[in-house]
């Protein structure tokens, strides 16, 4: 999975629950950490995306697929890659893994909207970096 | 959607971002609840589960897909339906509405599971109430 | 602890962390699902108080004692009582029991700020509602 | 405040709420990853603690002041240094800053247990490990 961008998460105790896992639904939290610091590699933030070009990304769908758990103290890893844009839509590919143990897999749908949350196509400036974007 | 158990969940503070809207991933939270109600409703708790029977649930599988979002201080109701039991897995189709607006649709795979995590298939006092639980 | 206003709260999975017990941050949550309901019972809601009266509450400080743990499936009652008004500042006392066992207890500051964040007192029609709410 | 430990923590979207700040109950979250990298830098994890030593720590108070907001994509740091040890209890001493600007002060009492949720002294390597770590 060389190119895609990778972002370390430490478990801490409020990720887990009595189960003694990590609760399934932080798992999106994670993806979404990773998406945006994916996002500042290419040198961009949501304010200054929101303020500049009045623009953000919502969350239209996710498919997530839960194979093993991570627990308390563990570092994880998650891999962001982007698989196309169309249109106002972003594809992504986010995987956590724990060492070389893949734990879930996300198929992420992004739209970019504006402050009235309509679908907008990504500001050039956006289109080239997000295609600039390291992928395998 | 007659027959689909349905439970009213109070948006507060906690459950928005800074977008102004519910932030995603808690949906995943909301439907964790609806399913804990639901199976209460059909008699069942999950530390009793786990105490007298062995058994948890875990989540496999989650492809939600965002429609419209919900704010502070809104009703919603999530709807919980069963589509089908095969083996250790159990397919449900929750929805989360406001009103009569759908914001949400999950499409949820769980795996009964014993304390070592293995799936195993639902005891018959469980497997019978599974199918008892209304649906259209 | 008769006339305090309160609010029963049923223990998710979400709401438990690894240690099998609820992760102590999240009585601060249910603190405040508490305060908004109490609101509520007097007529208010945050949207509006927002929308009309172009104030909202913040919370200054919050010391919290936890005494015993609640546990998954639990349901829990927490009871709010205000303790005193004292300009934009407004005392209240929390406390969340399982049956007759207190948990915890949270010594809660609010202070009423207007859209710019600076504290202003109550409303008249906000504070002769906060006078009316039933104590001990 | 030389000689406190202190971790930098990023804000994302699952940390603010709608009124676009940091929602108040997660700052305990920051100063538990925060207390759990202090003792990681005193070449302890929770895990290990546990299983060879059969302790945890429990928070037996937090008394949370919160004088201003962190917003989204701030990078904040939690200061963490020990007042004082006394039997099993630990005294700390938690500080959120954002630049140079205090944000939430907490003073965090723990309690060390046993797997029975008993009071038990830090053990010998424990307590002088605790001791070592550096304070103004």
């Amino acid at each position: 999975m060389t190119g895609a961008h990778a972002l370390p998460i430490r478990i801490y105790y409020e990720d887990t629950d009595a189960g003694g896992i990590v609760y399934h639904a932080n798992y999106l939290r994670f993806a979404e950490r990773a998406r945006t610091e994916w996002l500042r590699a290419a040198g961009f933030d949501h304010p200054r995306l929101l303020e500049e070009h009045a623009v953000m990304f919502t969350v239209r769908r996710c498919d997530a697929v839960f194979l093993a758990p991570a627990r308390l103290d563990d570092e994880i890893r998650v891999e962001t890659r982007i698989d196309r844009l169309q249109g106002a839509r972003i594809h992504l590919s986010q995987t956590v893994f724990l060492d070389d143990r893949c734990l879930v897999t996300l198929a992420v749908e992004l739209v970019l909207v504006d402050r009235r949350m309509r679908p907008v196509r990504p500001p050039p400036v956006l289109r080239g970096l997000l295609q600039a974007v390291p992928r395998t």
